[in-house]
């Protein structure tokens, strides 16, 4: 029997009525070699106008109004691509959330998928026929009272399709977008970055929580859980292959990839040991307002037992940072790097069997004399803290010293 | 308790935010006296531009996708109704078809309504919350498979609102629009024309087959039947109080109003008498060429036998079916009258017991020098076709003649 596969395909891929028949000729070309079950989300733009719909209505919109107008994106671009899957011979139906048996928890916007029934889905597959369900929804049954539509928030259509696949036990979920896989940096810093053609996920999770916004980690995290292998790549070229995300443990490259985040500001507090020993003092003022902290690094203390402790935050609110622990600690020695930052790491799951890459990444920086202003590691993964304007240097530096230019 | 009513707001009345929140007020005033059921059409033009939408994706669109598609539209209104009611500190809750157990048959675009479960409903009624429930949409519930959206083609929305009603056993269903009743005449022919405070279902229906097309005879025939009594007004000026349809036997006005069609062509068949009893013959061609006859009137034979038929089509079909009929009957004697007529008719329960009636509209039409071209009556209506020219004096005249422009 032929392989089963849910398809997803994003806003872009299905952004106009013509991308929308282009994705039902692929779905109808793919449905050659395999049985597919197809996801769509709302075509582009789609879900930003009801938003904007939903605020003009209203300042605090009603949460089941609000899921049920929002879920209304998919079920257009859902029914049109049934439409056009038809006009190719193909037997296509079009399902909402609650037709395909997607039951979720009742937390409207940020619904939870509970259960999928997969008997529906399958007994159109058996059919021959290709179910096309609406992303992003999915229903509330509440027994004898009405049924109520949620949706699952950011990233949704993708959580909807891996749990489809789950519950199906399909061989893969395939998520189309618009870019064409994972890639070893960014291709705009480094020319040379190539798409990586298999990852597993816990490298993919790293990826993506450092800027490589290609998958939602729920949908990753999800299908990590259950093992369903999952693929990213282009609607608008499918042929390329993509990314496919698995569980396996094949030998690694040392280094996958090469990532950065955005600007950061670097500040500073040197406070005696003793108050370096429950740093929440130094935090809680800033969670309060609302500020976010990423990287934050401890330092041991020093012959007179003076510790530091650095974090950064978002570059616009490193003043304000600064002059709310002004504030709160003023006897404090507080600094705040007058240049932005900016944090760049080497992520792969080789590294946990190798020794000495973190030292051959400060190596290639040393050479090149970039500076490293702060250093954190996990397990798969070696971040550093550079100056802004040596982002780009530094990226393609390390991405031609691991290799990974090279296929 | 505060009596139960149904409120229907069609597309002009839910037309913009605006128009959305302007609603809200009114079903929110209204709940002090009453508890109410609300059904939304979509925002006008919105279906327009999903039939648009599904016309440029498909020449023969796939009808299960499509009637999914249109669902859309009341999906939306309906959601941001129940924002604006929120806002107004009114609980509501938003229904699409198959949340409010609204049942259908399978005819995807024409689906009857089989049956509405009222539990669902009435229990947010009980719980002193308003339902807000997406008009012109229902289900198809197959057991185990998956479930099917339908809609009910045009007028759905007033069609589900007195479905509801009936079902609910509502005191009355108010259809909110965008005119504020049913008039003697048209008000742009006769300036005097009055708003009718109550009419009796069957003198509407008499009076929208002639073209006043305020409410759908679908709905207006369900209503009859169940003598759900039913209201039409505008959402624009609630306070006016509309037109109520009911099925009282009080004491009715002679004449009720004046009512006119399009512009027509008039068709005269001679024949010998023998060949007019099987009249047939000669409507079969017009049938299949898809021309539409509307007045068909057939004369008693003359002294030699020869006996005329007389009909009515559409004006621009006037050639098109003398054409038609020369081809297929070649010997007989057949006249196009060169000048166009119209339908003007007189419509009143009270008919049935006064005799003279269709006298004095020949007195009135005399006097004014009209000359009748044929007539034409039923049990509650007397229509004369006249030359199109004199229509408006015709339809003036009349108005004047039975009283209609006094309170």
């Amino acid at each position: 029997m032929k392989a089963l596969v849910v398809q997803k395909y994003g806003g872009t891929s299905v952004g106009s009525l013509e991308r929308i028949r282009h994705v039902a000729q692929w779905v109808a070309q793919s449905s050659a070699e395999q049985r597919n079950v197809v996801v769509v989300s709302a075509m582009a733009g789609q879900t930003n106008k009801l938003v904007e719909m939903a605020s003009q209505m209203s300042e605090r919109p009603d949460p089941e109004s609000y899921d049920m107008l929002l879920a209304s994106g998919e079920q257009v671009s859902c029914a049109l691509l049934a439409m056009a899957l038809k006009d190719l011979g193909l037997r296509a139906v079009p399902l909402l959330g609650f037709q395909a048996g997607l039951e979720t928890s009742h937390h409207f916007s940020k619904a939870r998928i509970l259960k999928i029934n997969p008997k529906i889905l399958q007994s159109i597959v058996d059919q021959g026929a290709v179910p096309i369900v609406a992303g992003f929804q999915g229903f509330v049954s509440e027994g004898l009272k009405a049924s109520k539509i949620t949706t699952l928030g950011r990233g949704g259509s993708d959580t909807s399709a891996v749990a489809i696949a789950i519950a199906m036990k399909a061989s893969r979920c395939d998520i189309f977008t618009d870019v064409d896989g994972v890639y070893t940096a960014d291709p705009r810093i480094v020319p040379q970055a190539r798409r990586i053609p298999r990852i597993r996920f816990d490298e993919m999770m790293e990826l993506a929580s450092l800027g490589a916004k290609v998958l939602h980690m729920r949908s990753v995290e999800l299908a990590a859980k259950y093992q369903m292998p999952l693929r990213v790549l282009s609607s608008f070229d499918p042929q390329q292959g993509g990314t496919l995300l698995h569980s396996e443990s094949l030998e690694s490259p040392v280094v996958s990839a090469i990532t950065s985040d955005h600007e950061e500001a670097l500040l500073t507090i040197r406070m005696e040991e003793s108050k370096a020993y429950f740093p929440n003092l130094y935090f809680k003022p800033l969670a309060e307002a609302g500020i976010n902290v990423d990287v934050i690094v401890r330092s041991v203390a020093d012959d007179q037992s003076m510790a530091s402790i650095s974090f950064t935050v978002p570059r616009d609110e490193g003043t304000k940072a600064l002059e709310l622990l002004k504030r709160n600690f003023p006897s404090e020695n507080l600094q705040l790097k007058p240049e932005s930052v900016v944090k760049v790491s080497i992520v792969g799951l080789g590294m946990r069997t190798h020794s000495g890459v973190a030292a051959q990444m400060f190596e290639v920086l040393a050479e090149k004399k970039i500076p490293v202003r702060l250093i954190t590691t996990s397990e798969i993964k070696v971040s550093v803290l550079i100056d802004e304007p040596q982002k780009a240097l530094a990226i393609q530096s390390l991405h031609a010293a691991f290799g990974l230019g090279q296929p």
